[in-house]
C-alpha cells in the first residue's frame, strides 16, 4: 500500500486523502453488501467501510467479515467526515491486508471480574476505558514536567536504592547490596530533592517510589510514582501557591487536550472546570471542627483517613489545603510551627468528589541541631543521615516542597474509583504479575 | 526587600532594574573599597558589586568580606551590563543579608580525589561543572520527551518491581515480596513496552533500570536510567532512522540551550555540530573487518568492548549503527534475518569520540512458536513469560524499538570521562552513599 500511513488522531487533517492505517480490529459488523470495521491503532478508535464494488467482491468482504477481533491488520481507503461514525470519520476502504489473524480474545464485551482483567492487563490495556485512562496519564505527567520546567525547575532524577528509610523504617523493602549490607528501595525523593535544591534553587524529580505496606485499600499501591518538587527559600505558603498552580495548570491542559478521553470515561467535567486557584486553607483545628459538626468523633492529635477527607472536601467544590496539622502525626523533617511548637508548617491537599489526599507537603526544618534532635526522637540512624543534616550546615535556608501522587492524581481528573487503573502495571501486595 | 526576586539567569531581562537574588556565596575578594562577591542561585552564578558609598559604611563591607563561603544569602541590586563580570552581568548591591552562616566547608578550590567529591556528593552538586553536567541531563531528558510526545509516542511507566529477569539472570537485584517470593528490579522495560504498543501503537518509557553486575568500569554504573521506545509496525529499519533523528534533534537542542554549560565544561563543539542525519550504517561484518584493518584479533561471533568500540567510532564523525549482529551474542527476543538465520535485525549505536555504546535497538520476534523456542533455549520460565507470549497470539505484528542510556548520553554530549558524573547520585557496587 502506498499511501502515507497516518494516525487515526490525525483524520480531521486528511480528509478527503487515501491513507494507510495500521492497527488492530476492535470491533465489527457487517450487512452482506457492507461491513463496518472498528479499528484502533493506538491513537483512536475509526470506523472503517468496505462495500461490494470497485475495491471488494462479495466473498472478499465475507472474508473481512470472518476476521477475529484483535487481528493486526493494514487498511488503505479515503478519509471522509461521517457524523454518524464513532469519531466522527470514517475511512472508505480500497484494500484491506491481515497481518496476523488473532487466536480467541480473552476479553469479551461482557463484565469481567477486575481481578481476572489485571491478570491481564498486557491485553486489557487495548480496551477503551484503560487506553484513556492512561492516555490521560501520559498528558499529566507532561503538564507537570511543562508546568515546572516554564517556572525554573530542574529535573534531578533522585537514587532509587538507598541507604536509610525516609519515612517509617516498617514499610521498607530491602536488598542486599554486594558487600555493603542491606539496600533500601526509595520511599521519596525528598531528602535528595533538598540536596538538590541548595545546588539548583528550584528542583524536582518524577519517579517510582515504593512502600511495603499491606493497605489494601483503593488508595495504596506498593510501587507508585510521585513528583517531588522542591524550592529553596520557598516558605510554606510560597509552597501552596506552587501547588494550587500546578494542579489548576494540569487539570486545565487536560480539558484542553483530553476531551474524548474525559468523554470515553463519562467523566462529569463540571468539577473539573471549577478547579481554578486559589484553592480554599483551613487549619488542622478547623477541620476537625468540621469533622465534628459532620458527627465524627474526631479529637485533635487524629490523623484523617479516607472518609474524613472525603467528608471534609464535600464542604469545597475545588481541592482543598488543610494546614498546621500535629507535629506527633507528621513526619521527621517538617518545621515546627514558630507561633505553636506542637504544629508543623505543612499542607495536605485534598481533592474533591472524595478522592482523598493527592499532595502532602510542608516547609522543611533548617536549623542543624532541631534536625538532629528529630532523627535522635525518631530512632533514625545518624551515620546514613550525616549527608542530609550536612545541608543545614552549609548555607542552610527556609525551603518547601512536597509530594503529588500521580496515580491519585490521574485517578481524580479521570474520575475513576480504584489508584490500581490508574498505574500502567499495577503492584499490589497481591499482585505483581504481568 | 521590596524587589523582585529574579533568578541570574533571566538577568538579561532586567537590566537596569532592582532586584532580589537569593542563592549562596560562591566566591569573593574584596579591595578595601569595594566588594566582589561571586553569588549562586541554581540557576547561575553572577558577580555582585557592593562599594563604600551611599549603601555601605566602611565596617559593612569588612564584615561583608568575612561572611563564609556557602553561606545563604540575599541580595539587592540593579542589574548592569558589565562585560569583565562573568556572565556578562552584574550586580550593583543595595542591600546584603546573610540568611545562615556557612561551616568551614569541604569542598574547596583545589584538587579533590574523586571518592572524597563523590562521598560529598549532596555538596559537590553546587560546584560548577557538576552543575552544568546536570543542567544538560534535565535538557537531555527534556529534548528526548519532547521528540517522542512531538513524533506520537505515548510516555507508559514500566512496573520496577518484576517477576522474572529480562535480560540474563545473573545480574538480578532481588528481593522479598510478600506472600508472592521473590521479585526482581527491572533491568529494562522493554517487555512492557512490547505490550503498551500493541495498545497505542508508539509507546516509550524513561525510568530507572537495574544491574548487580560487578563491572567498575566508566561506562557502568548499578542504577540507570534508560529511555525505551517501542513502535508497532516499525521495522529494523523505521527504528534507525527513529533513533538517528531523536539523536540529532536532542544534540542540536543541547546547542542551542546549554550554551553557558558547554561552555563551563570546556566541551569541543565541533562535533557536536557535526551531528545530523542520516548516520552511518555498517553490518556487524564490516565492523569486523575494520577491526582487523586495526590490528585487532577479531573474530566473526565476538562482542565488541569499550576499545573496539572506539575504534570503530573513530572511523566516523557522526554516530555509527552496527547492525546484523550475530544472534548467539544477542538477547533471545531479537528477529532473525530471515536472509540468514545466524544474524539478528539489530542495531547498537555507537556514540563519537569514544563515548561507546548509547542505543541498543532490534526488530522484535512477533512469531508465538519462535519466540516460545528461543524462551526455552534461554531456560526462561515459561510460566512467567506467559503474558509476553500472549502479545503474539492477539494480533502480533512486526515491531522494534531500542533502549537509550540517559548517563552515556549525558556523559558524551558533556564530554566528561565517567558516567557516574551524569547521574545526580551515583550507584556503584561500592557505593550507595549519599
Amino acid at each position: 500500500m502506498k499511501a502515507p500511513w497516518v494516525s487515526i488522531e490525525s483524520f480531521p487533517l486528511h480528509l478527503g486523502e487515501e491513507v494507510v492505517v495500521k492497527g488492530w480490529l476492535a470491533n465489527k459488523r457487517s450487512s452482506g453488501k457492507v461491513a463496518f470495521l472498528i479499528v484502533r491503532d493506538g491513537t483512536g478508535f475509526a470506523q472503517a467501510t468496505g462495500a461490494v464494488g470497485e475495491f471488494f467482491t462479495r466473498s472478499e468482504l465475507k472474508e473481512m467479515a470472518k476476521v477475529p477481533l484483535q487481528s493486526s491488520i493494514i487498511l488503505q481507503g479515503v478519509v471522509r467526515k461521517d457524523d454518524r461514525a464513532p469519531g466522527g470519520y470514517e475511512l472508505a476502504l480500497s484494500h484491506f491486508q491481515v497481518v496476523a489473524e488473532a487466536e480467541d480474545y480473552p476479553i469479551q464485551n461482557k463484565e469481567h471480574s477486575v481481578e481476572f482483567l489485571l491478570e491481564n492487563r498486557h491485553l486489557w490495556l487495548r480496551s477503551q476505558k484503560p487506553h484513556a485512562v492512561l492516555r490521560i496519564r501520559n498528558q499529566v505527567i507532561m503538564g507537570l514536567h511543562q508546568f515546572l520546567q516554564e517556572n525554573g525547575f530542574t529535573l534531578i532524577d533522585p537514587p532509587i536504592l538507598t541507604p536509610a528509610a525516609c519515612e517509617g523504617t516498617t514499610t521498607l523493602f530491602e536488598l542486599d547490596y554486594f558487600d555493603l549490607g542491606k539496600a533500601y528501595l526509595s520511599q521519596s525523593g525528598q531528602l535528595y530533592m533538598e540536596a538538590a535544591a541548595s545546588a539548583f534553587g528550584k528542583v524536582y524529580c518524577l519517579a517510582p517510589t515504593f512502600r511495603a505496606e499491606k493497605s489494601k485499600t483503593r488508595r495504596h499501591l506498593t510501587e507508585f510514582w510521585m513528583l517531588e518538587p522542591e524550592a529553596a527559600f520557598f516558605d510554606w505558603q510560597d509552597n501552596m501557591e506552587l501547588q494550587e498552580q500546578l494542579v489548576s495548570f494540569v487539570v486545565g491542559r487536560i480539558l484542553d487536550s483530553c476531551q474524548e478521553e474525559l468523554a470515553t470515561l463519562e467523566r462529569d467535567l463540571t468539577p473539573l472546570t471549577k478547579i481554578k486557584t486559589p484553592f480554599p486553607r483551613i487549619s488542622y483545628e478547623q477541620a476537625i471542627e468540621i469533622l465534628k459538626a459532620k458527627g465524627f468523633s474526631a479529637e485533635w492529635g487524629d490523623d484523617f483517613g479516607g472518609d474524613e477527607e472525603t467528608a471534609i472536601s464535600e464542604e469545597f467544590d475545588r481541592p482543598v489545603f488543610i494546614h498546621h496539622y500535629p507535629a506527633q502525626i507528621k513526619a521527621f523533617y517538617m518545621q515546627p510551627d514558630p507561633d505553636d511548637t506542637r504544629l508543623v508548617l505543612n499542607d495536605d491537599l485534598i481533592a474533591p468528589e472524595g478522592y482523598g489526599e493527592i499532595i502532602g507537603g510542608s516547609q522543611r526544618i533548617h536549623d542543624y541541631q532541631l534536625l538532629k534532635n528529630k532523627l535522635e526522637e525518631n530512632n533514625l540512624p545518624l551515620e546514613a543521615f550525616q549527608w542530609y543534616l550536612d545541608l543545614r550546615k552549609f548555607g542552610t535556608c527556609p525551603h518547601s516542597g512536597f509530594g503529588l501522587g500521580i496515580e491519585r492524581m490521574v485517578a481524580w481528573i479521570s474520575g475513576i474509583h480504584h489508584i490500581r487503573e490508574a498505574i500502567p502495571f499495577p503492584r499490589q501486595i497481591y499482585r505483581i504479575y504481568p
